[in-house]
């Protein structure tokens, strides 16, 4: 047998690393394509000039390009037997993706818990990209559902990692040389700065994006991730291919643009739930929360802690039902961290 | 309120200089996707090589590609609250936009006049693109028409702009270096030279393209362009994106190599009508007519004006009813200025 | 008459050379095209380290895109009139195309052949690819049936090229400096090596992929093919584009990524059958069949004989029926030389 099954549940062991395959060189083409398939304005990843205003030597790959790279490869490891994506936690941008670089991933099984029904069980693990150097450039834990290949298989002593369920400020990297001092908020788009936004305070996007087959095809490619689910009409009886959560986080991660354009490094995933699946003709909307803020060490940066929802249609700032559940217009619900000008 | 609502007729004052956001760094990444968003061609533009035997350093990037990057910057400002883009004039391409280049856009206000309905009004802005160098790569006028926010809001004093009704041959800027003396027709794809045009000449171009949902909005995010029209499917009642008007000129400037291959740098807009909508499943088809042919100061090198004609079905050379008004199949009426070997 | 209508079949002479028009410069930007376009994995391609630790300098171009591109620029002056597209003999990759080389081609025309029915005829062209440097980078014959213009034009001495009906290893040219020794398994993504293939075995690639019309358009279009076929839906009765052929070889030479991961480079093409048009809609697989083994003067490096087959339904490994046609879901049976690690 030459093809890949995937791995099954009774596969992983714990404390086991696994390297997954295929490198990838990035270049200015990636740059294009993800302003192509998202509406993608944020200043300092469209100019490299605005970039080099900030201390940055260039504008560096979008920061969900370079998440969806690493998760792109972890695929074939990780969750080709998938039965759901259950959750991200303590993800960390760790060093800007430059044009040139390559990038490849590891990922270590740091917990498992065969569930109750003994058919499927959940493996958490750390996956870390890096770049040619072999610095980190980005770590962050998921946790997936995978079926067992066979029922019998003993269950495995259940581990459960503790994970943060949120990064604290400090636990936050910033690029070297960042420097928000000089920040040009015309070229910028929109005026409002860190001191500007409350914790609790909610902002509508506004804009929709009805999103398409060939689309989300294309930026799932374009990550290099072979879930066969996203590709082929053929598995669903009603011929749909269900797209690729990460393609959800980086169409509402633009849509918030409008609203959030000061918004801009993304630093820190505290957590993400894919809570209803997304298929091609969905308009997608996105709202955002303020959850939290912080200083941080480099001049004229805060952080902000954000919750970004997108929505397939229904109203901004509904989340949840009476019985504690997503509601079922809700895709994404995603808490991460970015760098501001204070 | 942090998103931004646009603006509305009564915002805009004479002599107001808009600084328009998100300054934009150009790569190899625009040309591919350029050429894979249209049958652009010309050899000029597709080849290092070519554009170096004619004078230049390197391929720039395709005129209407810098042209679309510098109009999708004035959307939030200028267009988001628009009924309708009503015209284009003294539009010229002053520097070749290469790779590596960072763009920006500023526009000036130069008409203001409220409709006699007293709800609506136009606005005239003068655009200007800018490199990181500062100097100004691209120039025009366009005016639109803007909803009033408030009906009530006093009528501003009329100021209709002189505009030329066409560029003269002494208004066009030539790229610095530009010569068509070693000019290779067959790389090029025809033989037809400057002198082998003559003024009235029609030419359909033969072939057409159905556009898709997903290109049309791939390429006007490419754009950075917001208009939500182009995107949100809720928006009409049809279900139907209306697609970016910059999106059929594109289309019929490369369906027009066939005829026009020579044609090779366009260096002055003089005018421009949408005359229709276009939506997803329109075959476009294009044909052109020679409106004027001129010397210019570079060796080898002639200027010739065209009409271009982008339709969606019917026949080439007809172009509007004995009403006076567009034909309902004829998408695009554009006017402008190209350099064509001698 | 300024369009081009097309050569047919009385329009050609045998040995007559044909330079083709419109060079193209490659930049990072159709890489990473290629990757959204298609699941394409191969590491050496995705990554400038892996190739470098392979013996190149960088990751080179996919060798099917250094194929489309030739084969695009040769569809005006060779197939637009074509009724069918008939084969494909004798090609080889002779240098690796690297990111801002510029492509050109010639074709010889080599044999002509009319049809009994006095109306097609047969022209069989080599097509050469060279780089800015001159040096030829793709060699391949390959032979369409064409329409004539005037049924009464006086059939030319048929000429039938003698093919070689397949490529021997000696025939393959290496790119310089390509050493597998050090060749990393597990970033390639299979542990599977030339010893553990069989002449015969047979692999199903087991994933699928649902095309859209607007995928098959913009790949087409950066091949800057220009045949109607694949643009313009108002040329068929049913609405629908036929897709170049050349997509279906990407698209199946990717999924063969699954089993055949360390099948590198492709360095021959012995023959090529499409067997059936493919439409949107079409959920393409694929199978392989090894052919041959060799050994080849390259540190580390086998060559393989692969039968890679595309089929848009029905089961892998079956090929033709036992009328000797194939079958109606197969719509690509290609004959192909790769390089792998020993």
């Amino acid at each position: 047998m030459k093809t890949n099954p995937g791995r099954f549940f009774e596969d992983y062991q714990l404390g086991e690393v696994l390297a997954h395959a295929v490198p990838r060189t990035v270049s200015g083409g990636e740059r294009a394509l993800y302003q192509a398939l998202y509406p993608a304005r944020h200043a300092l990843y469209s100019s490299d000039e605005f970039a080099r205003s900030c201390g940055l030597s260039q504008a560096p790959l979008e920061d969900w390009a370079a998440f969806h790279m690493v998760f792109g490869k972890t695929v074939p490891d990780v969750s080709l037997n998938a039965v759901a994506n259950l959750g991200y936690a303590e993800g960390r941008w760790l060093k800007p993706v430059w044009a040139g670089d390559t990038l490849r991933a590891t990922s270590e099984v740091i917990g498992l818990k065969q569930n109750s029904n003994g058919r499927t069980g959940v493996v958490w693990v750390r996956t870390t990209g890096r770049n040619q150097h072999g610095e980190a450039v980005l770590s962050y834990v998921r946790w997936v559902m995978l079926r067992k290949r066979d029922p019998d298989a003993p269950a495995p002593q259940a581990v459960v990692p503790d994970l943060a369920p949120a990064l604290g400020a400090d636990d936050l990297v910033l690029p070297p040389g960042i420097d928000f001092t000089g920040y040009d908020f015309t070229l910028s788009g929109e005026a409002h700065r860190w001191k500007d936004y409350e914790i609790g305070e909610q902002i509508d996007h506004v804009d929709g994006v009805t999103v398409e087959e060939a689309e989300h095809m294309l930026a799932t490619r374009l990550w290099q991730n072979t879930a066969k689910v996203h590709f082929d009409a053929t598995l669903r009886e009603d011929g749909r291919r269900l797209i690729y959560g990460g393609h959800v986080i980086s169409m509402a991660r633009a849509l918030s643009f409008n609203g959030l354009a000061n918004a801009q490094m993304v630093v820190g995933l505290n957590a993400g739930a894919h809570a209803n699946p997304c298929f091609a003709g969905t308009t997608i909307r996105a709202w955002s929360e303020v959850l939290d803020k912080a200083e941080v060490d480099a001049p004229g940066v805060g952080a902000i802690r954000l919750r970004l929802v997108a929505i397939s249609r229904g109203e901004a700032f509904a989340l949840k039902g009476e019985n504690g559940k997503y509601l079922p217009d809700v895709l994404l619900d995603l808490d991460y961290w970015a760098l501001m000008p204070l």
